[in-house]
């Protein structure tokens, strides 16, 4: 059966996450993040440290000359693949249950043609997403702007590499939202009159 | 005085300009749009067709090669860049007057810093663009589909050349809308919200 179910793609530090929470929580939906995390651990036997980092990020460093792509020309699959698989088997169970809201692993991409998706892309300027995660998550020893570059980079990479599309691309979404311009709270107000 | 305003930019067969003028109706504000044209056409003695195409379109062909560019090179200045001039104060002038809906003509990098403006994208796929067109302008000697990518092209290249910014680039704007997933009445709906 066909479900209403939001996905969002979001930028690190654009508040996609939060978002997400707060329109499910006045949709009275589930909005699957920790959840997801928990899941795909029970299935894969992988840790969750592991899986929040790996599962939407491709590794560090020359991402050509990393292990990342280096182990899977020789085997043709690598513990990546394994999250990917297990990833998208969890994500593609819970949308069974019923409409809900799922943030970021590339649920777009996984639930396309087979639910009435609602695909969300949120993002903001490089300042306001830098003055988001040092009040969000503190001082960080990495200059936050590094931090972001770094995270955008790599979940650039991650989503081009298995769903061969281009992350962040409007083309790919039904809406984009500047969370930085927008406010939070007119965010949540617009997917909640959207579902 | 700063102002509200919204500004409109739209691939062409996506609805923009609909959306634009029924949330400027709703808001009980203008939607500049053929007054713009008849203004600019007094401020600049050009005529209404040459602003209707010029304003917003590179010339057909080669970009590089054509007149557009060719011209400039001798003369450092031409017809164009007179519209452009005409069209830039023309835009800040009725700006000037109150809050509004401007579509297409780069308004929203032409006022801003200087109102306060809700920059919208709005866009569709190419198969419900080519549908739009079909159903609004009827049918036409040259596919639709050549049609929409020559259109596109054009408004990219004028776009680029007098803002130096990139025409449909998520993070040059507040929100951008898939008119053909969300329907112009949802967005008419969300820029009313916005405003």
């Amino acid at each position: 059966m066909s479900h209403r179910i939001i996905t969002i793609s979001r930028e690190f530090g654009s508040g996609g996450r939060t978002i997400g929470k707060e329109a499910a929580e006045k949709l009275g939906i589930p909005c699957y993040d920790q959840e997801l995390i928990e899941k795909i651990a029970e299935d894969s036997g992988l840790n969750k440290d592991f899986i929040r980092e790996k599962g939407e990020y491709a590794p560090r460093g020359s991402l050509f000359a990393s292990s990342f792509f280096y182990d899977r020309s020789y085997t043709g699959f690598n513990v990546q693949d394994l999250l990917w698989q297990s990833q998208r088997k969890v994500i593609l169970d819970l949308a069974e249950k019923g409409g809900c809201v799922i943030v970021g692993r590339c649920a777009d991409y996984i639930l396309q043609g087979k639910h009435d998706l609602l695909k969300v892309f949120v993002y903001a300027s490089m300042e306001k997403r830098e003055e988001r995660i040092l009040k969000v998550y503190g001082e960080n020893e990495e200059a936050p702007r590094k931090r972001l570059e770094d995270k955008d980079k790599r979940r650039r990479a991650y989503y081009r590499l298995y769903t061969d599309m281009e992350w962040g691309q409007v083309q790919n979404y039904d809406i984009a939202l500047n969370s930085g311009e927008l406010g939070i709270e007119k965010c949540v107000d617009i997917l909640t009159m959207l579902y």
